[in-house]
């Protein structure tokens, strides 16, 4: 059986990440991880005239190395699911006029890294494509401009805000063996506590992290001890104790096996708030440091929830709350002799 | 074989629409199709207090008549597709905060219907869920403030301009056996030619529709007398004589053949400037006309080719000319004693 309880898939085949390409704008390059992303830029702009064409060629320049550590051929590949946080997904929509690859694009804010993993595996997984890229990008300044204000405006900001970081990240995903598996996914639904500050969205975001969790433990009829890790995407400083109070109230203690992208990515002293949010934020974390984990053998098996907060600008002017969305991907080490 | 040819799913299982709902504006309600939509309303508030409401509110209604008319409940439903045309697909976002299924929320601009109804409807194949709803909706007035002006402006248009409709429609599919099936889909890419005018659309899509037909020809060896009917979402009165001048520059001839839902939903003297155009545009006459001259036999197999211009007033600022994608699922009435 595929669909397992209410939300999980697990896949009857062996779904394989295949290769994986990261691109990071200069704080990202100068956080804790920065010498795992293929590409680093040493400025915002990363050599385009604007910031939407900056966060394009992120995205592109992801792909690209991507189908090159692979030696695949665009061509080659089946579909390109693909989103991002820009209105109409134009990041995404413009890097397929590009690729010309069929594209399926999705929203789910910054779940939008696990929605895409999670379809394309689907996908592959039930024959509909052979090989799939799934791809996701933020850029700190398209974000600011779009969601708050134009940087330039300097406006000050709360510690539980968060900073969206600039990347993209990509995975290629077939049948094809490789070290990496995915080997199931939990898809969310929307959860709404009723937050309405987009100042805090890790308190927002939280309540859908622990709803995905919990579910995919109750599908999977599974619990925090199978998980070597289980990472949320960009929960930080403020979500992540949420998440875990949330947790320990269903009688889960993840304080061992918790970590966040958003806390990963960044140094406690780059100035980021509460730390590191944006669709790119799991994206570039798992396709450029946790896929290689696995692959050392430093780590086994993996849950990574990306946890995306719905908001919208004119929703918040209506006095709207905020409604948030968690997907969830498996990601398992192919043992020796498998 | 589920992936033929390049860019075409066939499903392997009968794959059925048990059901649909569908919920207009009043322009529409007074349309040639008036009579065949679930639910009309006699103004575009919809009894709501502002037009992302009425928006919001035509969705869950059409979700609810499609769930009453087919018995369902909503907790029997494993997933819900769903996009619309608002920045972050505030209207699906929040549908599913309402209905509590879980969600993959797509963006495809006026081409998500189909893009929800193919991902959907190869989930269901691949055994990845057992019921899904797939649903799309766009407002005149929530369009018009996006991507135009307020309307209290009065901008003046040109006639190559279209008019976004009011509606919502939403389709119940799965492997219960019902009188029409779902028996192939067929993803596009992404097609620019320059064209960099907002207020002309039709132009702008017909070489993405034709791309789409082309390649759907291709990957099932078929042609245009395969079908009944090949309609084309929303091209309308400038776009739909393009794609035949293309489709008869590659040898095949449409002209008897074809039809648009943005032509299809509104009479000549409406006001509507090119015609119909808009996420619900195709929905609409589909799920609530289509999908009935099927079941009544005076359809057979038709095929459904959704048109989306990806545009974004940022990127028109920034002189970009507007991407456009086509996605198409065919439909087939199932015969006596199958």
């Amino acid at each position: 059986m595929k669909l397992t309880g209410k939300q999980t898939w697990v896949f009857e085949n062996n779904i394989y990440i295949n290769s994986t390409g990261t691109a990071v704008g200069p704080k990202e390059a100068l956080g804790p991880l920065g010498d795992k992303f293929d590409i680093c830029h040493e400025d915002l702009h990363c050599g385009e005239d604007n910031w939407e064409l900056a966060e394009r060629r992120l995205m592109e320049e992801s792909i690209d190395v991507c189908l090159r550590k692979a030696n695949i051929s665009k061509e080659n590949i089946d579909l390109f699911l693909a989103g991002d946080l820009l209105n109409q997904n134009v990041t995404a929509n413009y890097a397929a006029r590009q690729n010309q690859i069929p594209l399926l694009c999705m929203f789910g804010a910054c779940a939008t890294s696990m929605e895409t993993l999670a379809v394309g595996s689907a996908l592959v997984d039930g024959g509909f494509a052979n090989r799939i890229l799934a791809s996701t990008s933020s850029h700190n300044a398209t974000a600011e401009r779009q969601f708050r204000y134009p940087t330039e405006y300097g406006g000050q900001k709360p510690d539980t805000a968060q900073f969206t970081i600039t990347g993209a990240g990509t995975a290629l995903v077939s049948k094809e063996p490789s070290p990496v598996k995915i080997t199931a996914a939990t898809i969310g639904r929307v959860v709404d506590l009723g937050v309405t500050n987009p100042f805090d969205m890790g308190s927002a975001m939280a309540p859908a992290a622990a709803d995905t969790i919990l579910q995919h433990f109750k599908d999977m009829n599974c619990k925090e001890d199978d998980y070597d890790l289980i990472v949320t995407g960009d929960l930080s400083g403020i979500g992540s104790p949420i998440l875990k109070e949330l947790m320990k109230d269903e009688g889960y203690d993840l304080t061992t096996r918790h970590n966040d992208c958003g806390l990963m990515i960044y140094r406690a002293d780059q100035d980021v708030f509460a730390g590191g949010s944006g669709c790119a934020c799991s994206a570039v974390v798992t396709y450029g440091y946790l896929v290689n984990e696995l692959i050392r053998g430093n780590l086994n098996k993996i849950f990574i929830v990306a946890t995306g907060a719905l908001l919208s600008p004119i929703m918040i002017q209506q006095k709207e709350s905020i409604p948030t969305i968690a997907h969830g991907v498996v990601m398992e080490r192919v043992q020796d002799g498998e």
